[in-house]
């Protein structure tokens, strides 16, 4: 399992108040677990590791091989939680330059996840030449972005295969029998994967939403559900003592209450990211409700420590670290003895690369808790898929049980449509004319 | 020059309030440019755009057209302001995916600036069977980092050219007379170019730190400078009324009065991200020391409206935000029109999609203003080199005005040092046998 390290923060955090969150930690563990508390109806992804639909997993297996067979690009259109996983994953297990050194699989591309005109169209313009198929995955079909995409990669891939070549390299994730995307797919004779109804877009990464992409990266999904399930089992523990995910959950909610409003989530792989993206929704979202919650930012450090680094070591004393650390490396690579040394790097010769990385990870956390920014330390062994698929239900257990411990219902997220209702009025949709006046007076 | 709008500031400061800091940002504006406040040393780059060194600047486009002809690949060697402008500035120019698409000049990396070695064997395997050149970009030469992979890089160029083929292909941006990559480059014959003495490394992408890779990128670094010296005429006005770049200052100022600790800069195009990078750095270590500063984090709308946007609308009220907005967009892109219309997206067909993207910024300014989040927008014609010129250099003088009015030296970085000092002695570094017990101690 990931390994938490709470050491680092003594100096803010006595024994005393932590364990004085225990039973709250606890209730809230409970309500998740017995499916009594607010968002309920989204609580699915708890039991998923274990209770996924095996008929269809094996059918994305196939689909993955498929695409992987036709096609040197996977396009996937999807948005906020129907893409963050997927592409977090993918780097993290492989690379941040996977589609440049792509020899497992096709290179990925994300779309439908913005309005930008020049995106777009330099997606299409890798598409050109190339054979690509498209992964789609909206639960309702008429989410703006993914569908102003779909149509313009739909229209792509009929002019050059054909309705018929076209319906070989169409593959839509969405609602297991409502919604326009579903009714479309099943009239066009396209093969459907299913959005769980019990499970929200930031936590559906292991769900058909997730998998479909992960595994045409050439990933084993079997390895990061065997990995996730295992973590269920871990971290269905009742015992706050026992059990790591309910004591980050405490310890994020003592540290906001000690006006650290500010989670830094750092890494010193620059694969993890995108994985960082995934993170950040899935605690704003939940949690970032009703004046509420903790803002997540990331870091690559040692990068970052010369960009934001002066800030956590000594600017305002509103934030704390979470760190996430893979003990091994993929490769090994050694600094070589230079006769000359005029760099005066030879003391370090023979050394691996990741042992250095290591020193500056235990030097920053020195520096920074003296700082005044307590850290939380997360170990992994290795970023591959198993380990990766623990880390990921970690997350999401500790997600749910923080959000009930601050007393906001993790599963929902209103705050997104206001943008989104002004947008259409602005926009001229049918049903919102009423607002379109109103709105561009506020924006006079 | 970029265009700023602050009327969504309306419900959060008073005009009384803002006039009230026009004094005080005068007062700073004058330290800057009399060169009479903390850091006096590190402020050559208000004059840069009309005083940088000619004769150097005609060698900067000479090598960068060696590069682009002899290269497939150029590596960028440099941590924190040696690279973050560069790379900023290439991909705001040209596209986040530009070493996908290039069809003008070499694909560009980034190394020495993280200390992975999967990320460096990475960028390894892309110069194999590839004709590659390196710019080295340290003032000293001893930044780990960078240090180490240029050690690497540069074994790997001789091995693949010769000590005389490498030579053709090693360019050194360091030091003017002092420091060992100086003394190196000497010796060896490789071309340097001048890291200025009074230029720190975050405001230093208009010097040869930054020029040289953008115009290895193919970017015209002649228009960037018009845009800068441009800006600088109009930044260089002592009225408060009449300088948006002071008005920017003291607003970011008061926000942070009235607990707004986060500021969140905001774009709608994709190839902003690395933009929004190097501006963390330049608030982020400009202002985040002495126990102040406003945290800066980043966002790609709408994208993040679906990750972050729940928090902005309805989370903590401790943020606001700064909206870079680009009128005009590289590429037209209208949608369909679909007979079927499964998707109801008709009533937006022939509709380009950069209106799309910005009534998808309209809507969510009314969102948030409307949620309690202030905002500025800043206006910029299009992302094209002189216009990127001018939102450079306003952002460089509005944080070095910032920085006054919020009582720092904002041209230091001394938090900086304390992670170096402790992962020196970790590592065992010559001189810092004592230090090493102590920090050991400390993380057991």
């Amino acid at each position: 399992m990931p390994k938490l390290d709470f050491r680092y923060l003594k100096d803010f955090i006595s024994e005393e108040e932590f364990s004085a969150k225990a039973a709250k930690a606890e209730e809230a563990h409970r309500t998740l677990l017995t499916k009594s508390g607010a968002g309920n109806d989204f609580t699915g992804f708890v039991e998923l590791p274990e209770e996924y639909d095996r008929e269809e997993f094996s059918r994305i297996i196939s689909a993955a091989e498929k695409i992987r067979n036709q096609s040197d690009v996977l396009i996937v259109i999807g948005i906020g939680g129907s893409y963050l996983g997927a592409r977090a994953v993918i780097e993290l297990a492989t690379s941040s330059l996977r589609n440049r050194l792509c020899k497992n699989g096709p290179e990925i591309y994300f779309a439908g996840c913005n309005l930008s005109p020049d995106y777009m169209a330099e997606i299409a313009e890798i598409c050109e030449d190339k054979d690509f198929s498209v992964n789609v995955i909206s639960k309702s079909g008429t989410t703006t972005e993914p569908a102003i995409a779909f149509r313009f990669f739909r229209e792509l891939l009929e002019k050059k295969y054909g309705k018929e070549g076209a319906k070989e390299r169409i593959f839509c994730t969405t609602d297991k029998a409502r919604g326009t995307l579903k009714a479309v797919a099943d009239k066009e004779g396209w093969e459907t994967f299913v959005v769980p109804d019990d499970i929200g877009g930031r936590f559906s990464v292991l769900t058909p939403v997730g998998l479909l992409p992960i595994a045409a990266a050439g990933i084993d999904i079997n390895e990061l559900m065997v990995g996730a399930a295992e973590a269920k089992k871990e971290y269905e523990n009742p015992v706050f003592a026992e059990n790591e995910a309910m004591q980050y959950a405490a310890a994020r909610n003592i540290l906001l209450e000690k006006g650290k409003a500010l989670e830094l989530l750092v890494s010193y792989e620059p694969s993890f990211t995108q994985m960082a993206e995934w993170w950040k929704q899935l605690f704003g979202e939940s949690e970032g409700k009703d004046g509420k919650g903790i803002f997540p930012c990331s870091a690559i450090f040692s990068m970052d420590l010369h960009s934001l680094g002066q800030f956590v070591q000594d600017g305002t004393r509103n934030l704390f670290e979470t760190v996430v650390r893979f003990e091994k490396a993929q490769k090994k690579l050694a600094v070589a003895f230079d006769e000359e040394n005029s760099d005066g790097l030879n003391f370090l010769s023979g050394m691996d690369m990741q042992e250095i990385n290591e020193k500056a990870r235990l030097g920053t956390l020195v520096a920074h808790t003296e700082g005044g920014v307590p850290n939380i330390v997360i170990t992994c062994e290795e970023r591959n898929p198993k380990e990766i698929g623990k880390l990921i239900y970690f997350f999401e257990i500790a997600c749910a049980v923080s959000g009930y411990m601050l007393g906001v219902n993790p599963f929902n997220q209103p705050g997104v449509e206001s943008y989104k209702k002004n947008m259409f009025a602005l926009l001229g949709k049918p049903g919102y004319e009423d607002m379109k006046a109103a709105i561009e007076a506020k924006l006079d």
